[in-house]
């Protein structure tokens, strides 16, 4: 059996090495046009920042290692010219020699990748940050001194490292994304902490922005704004590589990349494909391009393991992000709020702040914790967190428990590793399923940030149960403050009609909306509290005025 | 309706404030013995230490903040005396004024905890490390000038907790530990781990050592050694604190703990009980005391719940757990090697040795990782984890993972946040369901550290994959030594019959095999490879030493 696999990378070498161990007599042919394979594509940024220092590390292994201890036979600077199904053949140029060969497979894998959306900027150099090549290329241009500045277009999470790297560098960058928010994953009031942590760094940060033109070296944006960088970085986005595939008259997608199955077998059964060229199995089952190594990894390995006769299946993709921001984290899996709006899906949405860690312990940092549930079941649909210590962590005890099929109300049985070092004895993650449970219960109602302008106006009053100090550095405006520890002695100066409690993160609203209700006042409690609140307000006005200033 | 709480901090305050945000209008008195509710016991180990600087941060709540924000009544220095549940009166001792009060009850909650083991140690002063009262004490006691040695009896958590803070304090510690090695919810191959750092710290562990007497503050050790410590700190054990509930009849569990339902009630209905004091669910129905803070605070929280007339039921115990040792976590959960083998139920056990974010990124730390699986259905039985970084994360990801019905092959399918400060493409908790399923499905058959000598004496190869420069810095006994590149072409210097190959952790272990497999050998795979052989080989030697010593 001959296996061709085109794509020397994260899917495409992970299904070779896997194939080999399970069939030592197959031959395997990998072919990559680049000049490299088995490279660390996710460590790319931090070269050129100079945390990772050697270049060497970024490379995982060489044709000569791979054909030392999985006699595969790799072959760089080959690239994939056609493939002809019928004949089962693959057209190859090999870049060295300049000569175009031909190749019988039994078994083809397309493990291609994608490429970064094309941005035309004329006299500019524009470069893609997706290969060792292109961290070279960057490397070269760029002096350490600071005199170079750099434009990056696109605020995703490849574009944010990319910014951080280049200021890493000293180099003083522009980050231009033409959507109102950064990391497209995270809601609005998630986005705006990041978005805070870049601009605390220094980086220019613009966005509901876009380039208009280039001349001679001078970039215009969209806001009027004119720089003049010696380095624009394109991180505007990539596009699945499915031109091979789509000349050989395999099935696309929804969303244009490869169409395959769960075993990830194209419409051509001799044809497989991996990684970020094809479409993935979303989380209701339908075609979703998720561009992610940890997938690309582990699908190669899944088609090594269905050509050898194995019964390996993938399973819907969660989508899990994470992403180191300056200090922050930022994360998230599955569904976001603004998707099940545009979706109009129903939804419960849950936000905390709490603590990576027992309060009491040095350095506790406070996260944004914030869960998407379904009504109808309580199954979580998706989660966010941006923080500090801690947060990937949470997040991915979120993405087991969603795997796991455990409800938002089940979170808080969990039981998690407590010592003050490391949680709190009841974790963040049994507070938000306490939390859910709550509203699910319908124990404590909440509202909203966003819900709240549309309340006020049909009525309801505001009533701020924080301290005095806290009330002094920012309230919402018009609420009426009674500290909580006050409110039993104070119910009469609350007006008739409903009430919406809020303190700073939404747990002693929690306490003073159960004590209201009781009491016979129609209390709701402001989820995520103050902080929710001013975040999401913050995030709207951002949008608003970058609309205006155009 | 009114409740009376007998203990005032985890699992009596939080069935307190919990009960109160149920109900608004029911009288809820706790009563505590000690002077102080609601403090942090957990953070109590690093007060002596002096990491948490501040003596009031232990201190979560006062009577007075609790009164304030939940109209409780909370008595401190009232020892509740004796309970009558026919006339459902509790007899109380105020400390104070010395005067015996009787109040009666609707409802009473035990959550007493337990209390320390008694140790007699005549002359010198034993301290217990389990109330703001023991540190206040310690604290007076030690010069911080290095002076003054302390001896710790018990070497599970709050043993080592002390020990490592009276280091860091300065004090030259000994800690005395009964079994033949620490935290008994280790297997012995990693808790040699555990005292390898206790020892690189400057700690004199004493294993499988009790004090054998003691004598004008001279203590003589099982093991013969003299000791003349200031201050001896027992932490070998505590006991549910049942004398109210056996004195009034109550029902207790197989260990001794007040016997509760899966809502904490006991076998008086108007009587319920939650924390150290009770039996849990244990992994298989059975009764277990698990005495950790996350359940005592989820358990009181059920009392309420059931109390105020709701549907909460608790979920079996896994016992999580986790504990920082100098610069280690070690962690846990579910059932050991030992306890499986001791119930003598089947098991298989995994060994990994993975880097807790991806090894081309700065600061990446090795963790030992273990996974006990059950042979019958896959499902995972517990777990282990020693290392540095991400340590709590993997466990808190299987705990998640083991509660939600994950099978061991299943690990390979989570989808886990990567970027590279976090984790790794295929996260080590993918990568223990890879070895877990190529075990399951015989793909690599693998031999445990303590196989080994049985198989070699019936004549089994033992065949070390690793690179010369590795094999030279240690390796296992008549091992012959073929590195893994170099195997395809010295097949023929391998003996006939079955062979074993090894390598530093198994992964290319894994490869060997396979690859000799197809070529026809009987290989398997030694599980964990040298590193865990080698822990392995070490906690035996420590354990056969300190007994020959006696
Ligand atoms: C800067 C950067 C940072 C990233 N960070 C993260 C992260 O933190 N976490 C995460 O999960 N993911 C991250 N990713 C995404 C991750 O790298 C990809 O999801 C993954 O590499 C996709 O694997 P693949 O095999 O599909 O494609 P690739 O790994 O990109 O490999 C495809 C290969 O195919 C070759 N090829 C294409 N066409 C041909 C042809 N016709 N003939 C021969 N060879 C061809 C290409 O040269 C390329 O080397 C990052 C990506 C980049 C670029
Ligand atoms: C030093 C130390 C470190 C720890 N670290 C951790 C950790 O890192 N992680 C973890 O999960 N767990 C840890 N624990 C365990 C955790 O603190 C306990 O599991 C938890 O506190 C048990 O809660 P409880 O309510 O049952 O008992 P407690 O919190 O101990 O409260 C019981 C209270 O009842 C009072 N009481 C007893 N009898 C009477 C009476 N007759 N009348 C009135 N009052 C009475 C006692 O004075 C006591 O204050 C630690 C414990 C200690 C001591
Ligand atoms: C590295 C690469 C060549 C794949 O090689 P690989 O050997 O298949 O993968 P790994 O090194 O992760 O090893 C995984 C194998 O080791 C096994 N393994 C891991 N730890 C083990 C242990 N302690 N004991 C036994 N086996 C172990 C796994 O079971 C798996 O084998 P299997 O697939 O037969 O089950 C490929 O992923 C690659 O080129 N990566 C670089 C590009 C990339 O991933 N980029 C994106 C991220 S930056
Ligand atoms: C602190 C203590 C008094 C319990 O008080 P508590 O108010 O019940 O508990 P917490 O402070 O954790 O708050 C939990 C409540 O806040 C709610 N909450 C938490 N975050 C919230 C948020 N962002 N929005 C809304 N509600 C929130 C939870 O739902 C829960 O309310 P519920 O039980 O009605 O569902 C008790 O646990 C105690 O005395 N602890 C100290 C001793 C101890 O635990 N020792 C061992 C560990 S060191």
């Amino acid at each position: 059996m001959r296996v061709i696999v085109i794509g020397g990378v994260a899917g495409g070498m992970s299904a070779a090495t896997r194939l080999r161990r399970l069939d030592e007599s197959a031959e395997i042919v990998v072919l990559e046009q680049g000049s490299y394979v088995s490279y660390a594509n996710c460590g790319l940024p931090y070269y050129v920042g100079g945390e990772i220092e050697d270049r060497a590390e970024l490379l995982l292994h060489t044709p000569e290692s791979l054909t030392a201890r999985f006699r595969l036979d790799v072959r760089t600077q080959h690239e994939a010219i056609a493939v002809d199904r019928a004949a089962r053949r693959v057209e190859v140029m090999d870049h060295r020699s300049g000569v175009l060969v031909e190749l019988e497979y039994d078994v083809l894998v397309l493990a291609a990748g994608a490429s970064a959306n094309p941005l035309s900027a004329a006299d500019i150099p524009v470069h893609t940050l997706r290969t060792v090549d292109d961290v070279d290329a960057i490397d070269a241009l760029l002096p350490r001194d600071g005199s170079a500045t750099a434009l990056v277009v696109g605020g995703g999470y490849i574009g944010i490292e990319a910014t951080e790297n280049l200021v890493r560098r000293g180099v003083p960058t522009t980050l231009v994304h033409r959507g109102p928010h950064v990391l497209a994953t995270l809601d609005p009031e998630l986005a705006v902490l990041v978005e805070a942590e870049l601009r605390a760094n220094g980086v220019e940060l613009r966005t509901s922005t876009e380039i208009e033109s280039v001349d001679r070296g001078e970039v215009r944006l969209s806001d009027g704004e004119l720089l003049r960088p010696r380095l624009i970085v394109n991180a505007s986005g990539a596009t699945p590589n499915t031109g091979l595939a789509r000349a050989a008259g395999l099935r696309l997608g929804a969303n244009g990349g490869i169409a395959v199955d769960a075993q990830n077998r194209t419409s051509d059964p001799h044809v497989y494909a991996v990684g970020d060229g094809v479409e993935k199995i979303g989380l209701d089952g339908e075609d979703a391009l998720v561009a992610m190594a940890g997938l690309a990894n582990r699908h190669g390995r899944t088609a090594a393991d269905v050509i050898a006769g194995r019964p390996e299946r993938n399973s819907p993709a969660l989508g899990t992000t994470v992403v180191r921001v300056f200090g922050l984290t930022a994360a998230s899996l599955g569904w976001s709020e603004g998707r099940l709006q545009r979706a109009g899906r129903p939804y419960r949405a849950v936000h905390t702040h709490p603590m990576s860690h027992a309060a009491y312990f040095p350095g506790a940092e406070r996260m944004a914790l914030k869960l998407l549930i379904d009504p109808a079941d309580d199954a979580i649909l998706g989660a966010q967190a941006v923080g500090g210590a801690g947060v990937d962590k949470r997040i991915d005890v979120l993405a087991v428990a969603m795997a796991g099929g455990i409800t938002a109300s089940g979170l808080a049985r969990l039981e998690l590793a407590y010592a003050p070092q490391y949680g709190q004895a009841k974790d963040p993650i049994n507070q938000l399923g306490y939390v859910a449970d709550n509203v699910r219960t319908g124990t404590t109602a909440t509202v909203q940030w966003h819900e709240l302008p549309a309340l006020q106006r049909d009525g309801a009053a505001v009533v701020d149960v924080r301290s005095d100090a806290e009330r002094a550095s920012g309230a919402i405006p018009g609420a009426l403050g009674i500290p909580l520890d006050e409110l039993r002695e104070r119910l009469d100066e609350l007006p008739d009609g409903p009430v919406v409690v809020y303190c700073q993160v939404g747990q002693r609203g929690h306490t003073a909306a159960r004590l209201l209700v009781q009491h016979g006042v129609d209390a709701r409690n402001l989820d995520g509290g103050y902080r929710t609140w001013s975040a999401g307000r913050a995030a709207e006005l951002a949008a608003s005025e970058t609309m205006e200033a155009r």
